[in-house]
């Protein structure tokens, strides 16, 4: 048996404004995050939890995000650095169905996907103002054609593509050591992740239930969000999760934090 | 017996983000629009629906929205010029408790107040990204030193000021010809108001559910809301309103249409 790793696998960035990362807040102004995957070698097999933007994606569909992403900031170039090929994956967890965060699933096709029922729900039924965020449905080429949504019409590959979906509802323990927490507010379905290591306290991934150390230091959660309330009590649940476990936080997108995060080859274990 | 007569008070303007006005989309960048009361002449008394906001308490708490508002402006001013005094209003209906709805009401010394039951719960009782909305109280003095919510040091005329509030919840037909209609969303417990008159198609004041025509048209909420699921369903309730009874939709903060709608000394009837 080997110790668990987990490796962070830088994705690039994207542009929002002040006024989207910090809601009715700001200030005012464009701000670039980072996005990143969080790879997970685990006895079980290896786990990837999000798996960033699709750069050809976002230039279609939201260019205004101004996609920042080398050829090593995809999923199989980052990989690709760890010795690693994207059919190398056993399972793929989404936090949750946004474009940022599940723009590279396409490339994991032996991968099994996990992730919250209600959440693999509103990638397809939604309200009209979350359209933009689940506006990439590579994911899950079947889904989407049964849903009438657009896939992109240049990846002829898409159609060999044919996922298995795990979906869970409640907090899980889906193998030794890694816990899926509910943290609904910012989509129906979202789910936070805890890694019990050897060597160091737990990390707390929050995903997009906090993007950032300055959001829950100014108890003010992002403005993309399906209900406000559950978001910001899903902001205060980490921060109470993090105490009684004394994990570590690792905010999604936290331009001040992700510079000092350890990111692959390196790795925490 | 009169026939009902509607004056909309030019209450002066504020400022808010692009991104604030239209909730994600934007563009980005200063939006000034404008805020005003309604005020009905009808057989039972003398109604004003919602009263703008007090200057010097946006000055005092949000002076980046930047108010503009002349002494004519003021609910006062506004009330002189059809040779009324404050103290000549019976009834003071508010849409919702947001600073901008509510600041005039503490003129009202003699008017009964109404307003949906949640919200005036939630003047005193709501979220916290809802603080700098409920930030205005002295529409309520007794209920803001119950609940320790500031009032301003500076006005000793509010310790002499109790309204009466009654509070209802559902549709209501309040008076002959006036229909308070729930539209929830932007705040617990908000109202719109439709007014029937002799000599024209009802007016339809949607207030804080659909700022502006543009809103409509856009599909779009503002980002400024407790839940925007509901809030945008009665966007589309205020849409199937107006269509059901041919009622023209006017709204609360449209720097577009406001220009077009007939301010007091004139009137619709």
């Amino acid at each position: 048996m080997t110790d668990t790793k987990v490796y962070l696998l830088d994705g690039g960035t994207l542009v929002i404004d002040g006024f989207h990362a910090f809601w009715n807040r700001g200030p005012a102004g464009e701000l670039r995050f980072p996005c990143y995957a969080v790879l997970i070698e685990h006895k079980d097999g290896r786990y990837i939890f999000d798996t960033g933007y699709d750069h050809a994606h976002v230039m279609r569909v939201l260019p205004f995000e101004k996609p920042l992403q080398t050829p090593e900031q995809t999923i199989p170039g980052a990989l690709a650095k760890i010795g690693l090929k994207p059919t190398d994956i056993n399972y793929v967890i989404n936090s949750h169905y946004h474009f940022d965060h599940c723009g590279g699933n396409k490339h994991l096709s032996k991968a099994c996907t996990v992730c919250h029922a209600k959440e693999l729900e509103a990638s397809t039924k939604h309200q009209p103002f979350e359209h933009l965020g689940y506006s990439d449905m590579t994911f899950a080429p079947q889904l989407a054609k049964q849903a009438g949504k657009a896939l992109p019409p240049d990846e002829p590959a898409l159609d060999m593509y044919t996922p298995k979906f795990e979906t869970i509802t409640g907090d899980q323990e889906i193998a030794k050591g890694l816990w899926l927490l509910e943290t609904p507010g910012h989509t129906a379905g979202h789910y936070s992740l805890m890694v019990e290591l050897k060597n160091r306290r737990p990390m707390l991934f929050t995903a997009d239930a906090c993007y950032s150390q300055k959001n829950m230091d100014m108890n003010c959660i992002s403005s993309f969000h399906l209900d406000p309330t559950a978001s910001l009590k899903s902001m205060h649940r980490l921060k109470a999760l993090a105490e009684k476990h004394n994990a570590e936080l690792f905010y999604s997108h936290d331009p001040d934090s992700f510079p000092n995060y350890v990111k692959a080859p390196g790795y925490y274990s």
